[in-house]
């Protein structure tokens, strides 16, 4: 049998978590994939850990996991430079690699060296859930059509407690890093950067494009408020937070936001820190896949089925082409362009024929109004909100449309736009 | 790059879709697999169509398909002996197989020589979702605890048409028949033995066991009706036909029968002819894959993704062990000894006294309940429905609790009862 000699860089809750799966089912899982994994190497900057190291010699500099020992480097360090260095130095070295590393593989994937042969990378996006292989194997006779999804737990677990229990997003983000689903500097993730580097990455793998990260949209969740997720569900949504990749004739829409998403949708319906993916193709149509998005285990699993797969690989003469390069030409939308549908939440004063005068700038500049709520205002106050969904409009439109009712003297503050995404 | 020589045997839709995109998108699929796919030889026993066969020469004998220039056999011929033959006889002649055919493999699959290594059947289990490379692939490094789903369209078809509508499962089943979604025969369908050839499939992979086809718990939709489903609704269950196989301290459950599915699951919102699998493993956590079940452009889509996996691995040396030698002395669980929860529909005299009856008599053998539902009765009506979810016990503690309620003067008619899956 095929013996893989791995050498893993980091020693995080991932690595213990790939670590202690190797240990108990070394042999399971060479009976599954023909390939017995062997661990040569440990190497991480902080002192070595009280852990069972199976064997494998510890060393504090990642070099050492160049040395002929290891056939294959797993890249559990984080971070975005070190990590890049020891990728870059590890495949020039002939090594295969496996990291779950979304931020290289979105910003850098376009300058590793042959990235589709050499380098696994399905812990990135959506933890235990087997996107990658997914869409490169299990839809790959397919024209992708969208491919859109909730990718951070964080947003996801926040969005959800303000649902769930009317909480404003400043509560149910402490909680959530009470509860250690968000970062003690939770930027990263609520602002969607973290979603964007996974949307990257199934951007480029749906579409056979280069990486995009530079040229994505991206809007986090701190805006959203308990009312709107509120109004959304009396009009039959839920606000998720999205990832959204999309073919049109035009170009590829790339862009992470909050999002209406009709509770018809089983989108709309995974909750917490679960993450989903929607995948629509020509040929095998709507597929969903769900599960947890991050986790010590969860990601060790995603891990070490990279690690076969890319073990059965080795030596057998079968070469991946860069298929982005064949249609690479394919424009990535600018947001300008992108057409969706909007919730708006106007505050107004309270007076007879506001409504009228909002739907009529709208309608100037071709904006319909699918469904809206208007209720009457509370005691003691003077102003009251007026919800509507449009329809499809280009941003454009739709950023005309709201300049104008801005001015209208009735309007009594912000106007809170979200999109409103189709699923045909 | 590698060419593979392909032999289609049936002319069916699934065929015709697996031609139709090798038309389409021959050299899109080698940029991304690696792999050029050319049709050498096309084989059926009904005349050849009117239809494109790529430059391959057509055959109404099978046997055209094991000659020298086919490298791949795609057997979509249908039914069982002839297709079994077909595998076999390909098989001995070095050909690697794609096969869509569940009955085969679910019943002959440990007879097929070295199936692990030579024969793909992703398109066997619910259509296009690659839930079988997900299984195989993704979850390698996991221990399963259990898989469940909805594998067969034709019966969620009706389940939910009967939910949405209030039709009865006989109304249902003719609009299934006329809009395409049952067979003129539906049986195979609705009495679930579609689903139990699935489930036996995904039971052998996830648990690394034998084929147990043989084995299986398996029972049908016809006897579930609109009442049941109304009573599940206002319990907050929605009415599945699932086929579960769970891994328990004393062996494995498989079993294919209607279930009451929570409405927190995503499962419960799986609707119309769509499929789903909810596996749960330990490390990955739960994972769920829905999509199109059927269809032959789905199918195609799943087809492809199995012929461009094996003829990646065409060439190299790599080998997977039959995982179900090592571990098969796991039983498969008697129906006795599987446990659930249970709905039951008892129709009773309408008398004082007769809730509290058979609730004495379902405790007298360690059945206690969840929740119920008693309605009064509709006017002129002398019956009335006890409705009752229990919690958890064996099958056989059920069984003789039933037969005890059976005697009880009161009862007026035929007990219903649906097993209750839990999800932890």
């Amino acid at each position: 049998m095929q013996q893989i000699r791995l050498g893993i860089a980091g020693l995080g809750t991932v690595a213990c978590g790939v670590l202690e799966i190797i240990a108990q089912r070394q042999s399971l899982i060479a009976a599954r994939g023909g390939v017995e994994l062997v661990v040569t190497r440990v190497a991480s900057r902080t002192p070595k850990p009280e852990i069972d190291l199976l064997g494998a010699s510890f060393s504090t500099d990642l070099d050492s996991l160049l040395a002929d020992d290891v056939d294959m480097v797993i890249e559990l360090i984080g971070g975005e430079e070190a990590a890049l260095d020891l990728i870059n130095a590890a495949v020039r070295a002939d090594k295969l690699v496996v990291t779950a590393n979304k931020a290289v593989i979105a910003k850098h994937g376009n300058e590793l060296q042959d990235l589709r042969n050499t380098i696994g990378f399905e812990a990135a996006v959506a933890g235990a859930i087997p996107i990658i292989s997914s869409i490169e194997r299990g839809l790959i006779a397919n024209r992708f059509e969208h491919v859109m999804g909730i990718i951070n737990g964080t947003c996801n677990y926040i969005l959800t407690a303000m649902k769930e229990e009317g909480a404003s997003f400043a509560d149910a983000l402490v909680r959530a890093q009470e509860l250690g689903y968000a970062e003690a500097d939770p930027t990263f993730d609520v602002e969607g950067i973290d979603a964007a580097h996974k949307l990257a990455i199934l951007l480029a793998l749906a579409f056979d494009q280069p990486f995009n990260f530079a040229q994505l949209h991206i809007e986090g969740i701190a805006q959203v408020t308990a009312d709107d997720i509120r109004y959304a569900d009396e009009l039959g949504y839920r606000i998720k937070h999205l990832g959204i990749a999309r073919q049109v004739d035009e170009g590829i829409e790339a862009r992470v936001h909050p999002t209406l998403v009709p509770n018809s949708q089983l989108l709309a319906h995974v909750d917490g820190v679960m993450n989903a993916v929607l995948v629509k193709c020509d040929a095998a149509g709507d597929t969903l896949y769900s599960g947890p998005g991050a986790g010590g285990s969860a990601t060790a699993s995603a891990v070490l089925s990279d690690v076969v797969s890319l073990a059965q690989r080795k030596g057998s003469n079968m070469r991946i082409a860069s298929a982005g390069a064949e249609v690479s030409s394919v424009p990535i939308l600018p947001m300008a362009q992108v057409r969706s549908g909007n919730y708006l939440r106007i505050p107004t004063k309270d007076e007879p024929g506001v409504f009228a005068r909002v739907a009529q700038a709208l309608s100037q500049h071709g904006i319909s109004i699918e469904a809206a709520i208007q209720k009457e205002p509370k005691a003691g106050q003077t102003t009251v909100a007026i919800v509507m969904l449009t329809q499809m409009s280009s941003e454009a439109d739709i950023e005309a449309a709201m300049d104008e009712v801005r001015e209208l003297p009735q309007v009594a503050g912000e106007i809170v736009r979200i999109r409103v995404e189709g699923f045909d």
